[in-house]
C-alpha cells in the first residue's frame, strides 16, 4: 500500500486568547525585536499513513483530526499529503 | 514599512527523541488508527514583521529563530514569508 506524508497545522481559531503567542511576543519585544507583532503559536504534526489511495488517506486524517489532534471548539486544522516511496519491506 | 507575514516550523531533529509524538502516535492506534506512524510534533508560529526589505525581515526572523524560537542544539527552523498589505494608518 502507498505510504503519504502528511503535515498538518493546528492553529488556535483568531477568536481564541493566545497565552503562549503573547508571552513570546513580550520576550521578542524585551530582546529588542519589536517589530515582530501579532504572534500566535500551534501545533505542526507529521506522520506517514499508509492506505489505499490518497482520498482513503484524508478521510484517516481528517478522523484523526477531529477525535485527537484539533479542539474543534477553538482550533482549525490544515493539512498536506505526499505520497513516498514505500520503505522495502 | 512593509509588513511580512511569517510562518515559521520549529521542528526536533530526526535523532532526538520525540515523546508527545509517541504518545499520540499511541493515542492514535488505540484509536484504531494503526495506519499512522512515525508520529512528530513541532511548533508552529505565525507573526507579523515590519522590515525595511525582504531580506531585512529574514535577518529580524533568523535572530529571533536563533535566540528565542527554536534551540538551535535539538531543534530546526524554517519560515516563509510572504508580504501583507500594510494596515493603514
Amino acid at each position: 500500500m502507498p505510504v503519504y506524508n502528511a503535515r498538518i497545522i493546528v492553529t488556535l481559531r483568531s477568536s481564541i486568547l493566545d497565552p503562549e503567542g503573547t508571552a513570546i511576543e513580550h520576550a521578542l519585544h524585551e530582546l529588542t525585536y519589536t517589530s515582530c507583532t501579532n504572534v500566535r503559536v500551534g501545533k505542526y504534526i507529521t506522520m506517514n499513513v499508509e492506505a489505499e489511495s490518497e482520498e482513503n488517506a484524508r478521510e484517516i486524517l481528517d478522523q484523526a483530526c477531529r477525535k485527537l489532534l484539533a479542539n474543534q471548539v477553538m482550533e482549525d486544522y490544515s493539512y498536506t499529503l505526499e505520497e513516498t516511496e514505500r520503505e522495502p519491506a
